[in-house]
């Protein structure tokens, strides 16, 4: 495991070296020109704070987003052999043949916004190779028994961001705006795992009913969730999280993330499992927080948790709680709307319309 | 006076009696399609409530929204002579060239979400004939200084409701769903007033910044919006609450609200100037009521009070408090969003997806 980890690092910290902070807009100058525009100042209130963000990620002013994709990673869990979710796994791989059909929540939602959605089998425990419109990256199928043993091998773990990056780089380099998404029955499991690992919130405050469970199927998820942290004994380096309670996708979606963030771009939350994978990558590298947009806060306990993590604030809070890049998807249209503010409104010396008055 | 009452009551009759409820969808029916699609039931959150409201205005399926418009009224107040606002009064009608030019807030999220911008001169206080583009519908240059008196006759309440609806009819009468926005310096002030006297809440509760005023300027807006109330001893019809307080442009939005209902399309509402709007429609005509989108709470402290007194809950909370239909606007994609979800998405049928086992 000596040399696994050695390897890894290096295979890790070359992606991550190639990462850096944006140089782009100076952000006193970003907010004289929000100052100028024809509103009173502030009164767009944190459309506002998202446009400086923009301005900062792409320069000022910045420019339309023509391509916008989501990334639909999927893998399947181990521990579900436990029941901690109210679907059998046989979902994860049937979701992704509906994905590439167009028929899921989340491509109706791209459809309206004029996104792309990405699929890609991270991990699923099925044999999925016949699926067109599927890329397929598969590391393994389905992770170990996050309950009982590591979930991933150290090198698990490197496969599995590297694919997730290799996804953005190969199938949507054009994207300007990278949207998180995942599907996978169980993570909500692995997710709170990584929730109390990271940031020490005890388990039961982070377990939730993901998918809808309740009761004795509840408290097994829970048990499961705690034995994951418990084996960490405080560790918190991003690496050994996944190792221990996974998930594939989420690892995918690490490397999506630290991808998105070297190729400049913002990289746009969407429900708990993924923004998991955005603490994740912050921690293996902060700068990726300044390219991080956080879409919404749902109704998973552990989602607000890992937002106030990343201290960022989030555009919706609907109650949602489906994953699979819906929110990220909801949230491009503001983002849309946000730079247009920026690039297009005319300033009060340009329109001629005349300022506060003194006493104002 | 009688007379001209009478008379008022017969023409927003008319309109009234053509207001009906949505016949469209059964909810029973709807909930249990949103239940057989391909997410555990409820997991979009309120976006599904919104989808419940789409499909009960336009029926199940619903259509794609190809035309959105958003109406944004103008028109000046006379109780700006007491400095209630950070702005002069000249600003409005500049900002009407600004609107017609492209420049402002409103047309540059317009243009990213893909809906026109109507302008309309409803009581503008500036000779604004020959500015192309805008619509010519003014009733009179500005209202009257409702700290002092009333701020319209009920011939000129009634001549601008029934413009506002013309406008709608019109301009965009094609819209298959219509946004509020205006623009009037001195105009929290009058929603203010409104907004205690159709609620019974204090002004001082209600009663904010408006533009950005504070100080002496604030003192004088709340003594302002104070008397206004004052002199409606409780009364809380809603023309007569426009006669004692107005104005022009927010008479005009409750006529496009009746004309948007009467067309059977969704009204989303924006913010504080125009949901006071709203809640005088859905005074005058609660079947309007069923046909309202909340589009954001903002930063204004009536605007709260006026959702909670609609029963609206706002897609939004963003700290806007810029009015102009900014909030509208950026709501159309999340409709849009709904209604895919709606028309577009397979079911756990249709789809081969296994549904939850018997535990979950």
């Amino acid at each position: 495991m000596a040399t696994s980890r050695a390897s890894r690092e290096q295979k890790i910290e070359a992606l991550i070296e190639a990462i850096h902070p944006p140089e782009a807009a100076d952000a006193i100058v970003v907010r004289r020109h929000l100052d100028a525009l024809t509103k009173p100042p502030g009164s767009l209130g944190q459309l506002e704070a998202l446009a400086l963000r923009l301005a900062q990620i792409y320069g000022d002013p910045t420019p339309p987003f023509r391509h916008k994709a989501v990334f639909v990673l999927a893998g399947d869990h181990g521990v579900t052999i436990h029941g901690v979710s109210a679907y059998p796994s046989s979902v994860t791989a049937e979701m992704c043949r509906n994905y590439v059909r167009g028929g899921a929540a989340v491509c109706a939602i791209a459809r309206a916004v004029g996104a792309e959605v990405v699929v890609a089998d991270l991990g699923v425990d099925a044999e999925l190779r016949a699926v067109a419109g599927l890329v397929h990256r598969k590391v393994r199928r389905g992770t170990r028994n996050l309950a009982v043993e590591p979930a991933l091998t150290p090198d698990e773990v490197v496969a599995a961001v590297l694919a997730g990056a290799a996804v953005v780089d190969e199938c949507q380099p054009a994207a300007d705006v990278i949207g998180l998404g995942e599907m996978g029955i169980g993570n909500t499991t692995a997710a709170s795992a990584i929730t109390a690992a990271l940031t020490g919130a005890g388990p039961a405050t982070v377990v939730g009913p993901g998918t809808g469970v309740v009761g004795e199927a509840a408290r097994r998820k829970l048990e499961a969730v705690a034995a994951g942290v418990a084996r960490l004994r405080g560790v918190q380096d991003p690496l050994r999280v996944l190792e221990e309670v996974g998930g594939l996708e989420i690892a995918g979606l690490v490397g999506v993330v630290l991808a998105g963030a070297r190729a400049g771009r913002a990289v746009v939350t969407d429900g708990f499992i993924a923004t998991a994978a955005a603490l994740l990558a912050a921690r293996l590298c902060p700068a990726v927080l300044e390219y991080l947009v956080a879409s919404h806060s749902g109704s998973e306990p552990g989602h607000q948790v890992l937002l106030d993590a990343l201290d960022l604030r989030p555009i919706f809070r609907l109650e949602m709680r489906l994953g699979e890049g819906t929110g990220a998807a909801l949230a491009f249209p503001v983002l849309d709307a946000a730079a247009a503010v920026l690039r297009e409104m005319a300033t009060f010396t340009e329109a001629g319309v005349s300022g506060p008055t003194s006493e104002g």
